[in-house]
């Protein structure tokens, strides 16, 4: 297995769908992971620790969590078919057992930013899904997010890296 | 307070937003509420009873606290500003202390179709916001959604509704 950092939230234009680049602490490798509008949201906000105005799902999800006195012990993204990705979160109660939970990579990967657990990707889905992280390796991720994204900022956004799409 | 039941998964054609409309047990009057897409699809399943490949993530919340040997006790629609709603989620631990936990309504929504817990809206909240209901008092929810829904359903449903109302 491999620890990985999320280390942008992209837009891929030839469907106009986030993608979140997963990159590989021990190498130059970084593994992309599609995923849907609003879990791109969530993330956005996790990754910038700023509030939404409203409580976002994930944010409700880990207050429970630690109310009942637990919390996310780490997220693994463990297999991918057809390009689909399958993940596991791992919760710890407060006797220390751990149960694992099927989750997309999309909610397990906001859960982590939130709980600041770590990230693992099985070594077979590393190796055949990664690609050369298209940063250097001294670029922190917020220069890949807007530093006011909201929601109709992230909308604009997305319409910015279309627009950029079509004209190249 | 009022007990309302989750009555109809609608479609707004004004600004194709999807909206639930809460009908009160003791009346004939509904409380519409604007909701987002992914939430929409998230009730729409859990409406219907059925499984989405994935798991989704309010049946992830569902299951966490299951597994923490707690539940949800009950939802309640308690406030109304500016047209946006706020909610609370009542969450009974193990030892039957019960935390309220500040939620948007849609996520409070769906995780009262998981669990079963009764939805509630404060009685100022339903006087100023109510409307008459559009159906009948015998109709059942699954005449207003479709039977195979799906993602792409959803856009579908949506697009539907969109072009009705433009011939209309």
């Amino acid at each position: 297995m491999r620890e990985v950092v999320i280390k942008a939230l992209l837009v891929d234009p030839s469907n106009n769908s986030p993608v979140v680049l997963l990159k590989d602490r021990a190498s130059r490798k970084a593994l992309p992971i599609w995923i849907g509008d609003s879990e791109a949201i969530s993330i956005a906000f996790g990754l910038q620790n700023e509030d939404f105005p409203r409580p976002l799902t994930h944010v409700l999800m880990k207050k429970m969590i630690e109310y009942l006195d637990a919390k996310i012990d780490k997220v693994i993204i463990k297999a991918v078919q057809d390009g689909t990705f399958f993940a596991s979160i791992y919760v710890r109660d407060a006797q220390g057992d751990v149960m694992e939970f099927d989750a997309r990579p999309s909610d397990s990967l906001a859960l982590s930013l939130r709980s600041g657990c770590q990230i693992f990707v099985a070594d077979d889905v590393f190796s055949s899904e990664a690609i050369e992280s298209p940063f250097a390796e001294e670029d922190e991720f917020h220069d890949f997010v807007d530093d006011d994204l909201d929601l109709g900022e992230f909308r604009k956004w997305k319409e910015w890296a279309e627009a950029e799409s079509e004209e190249s």
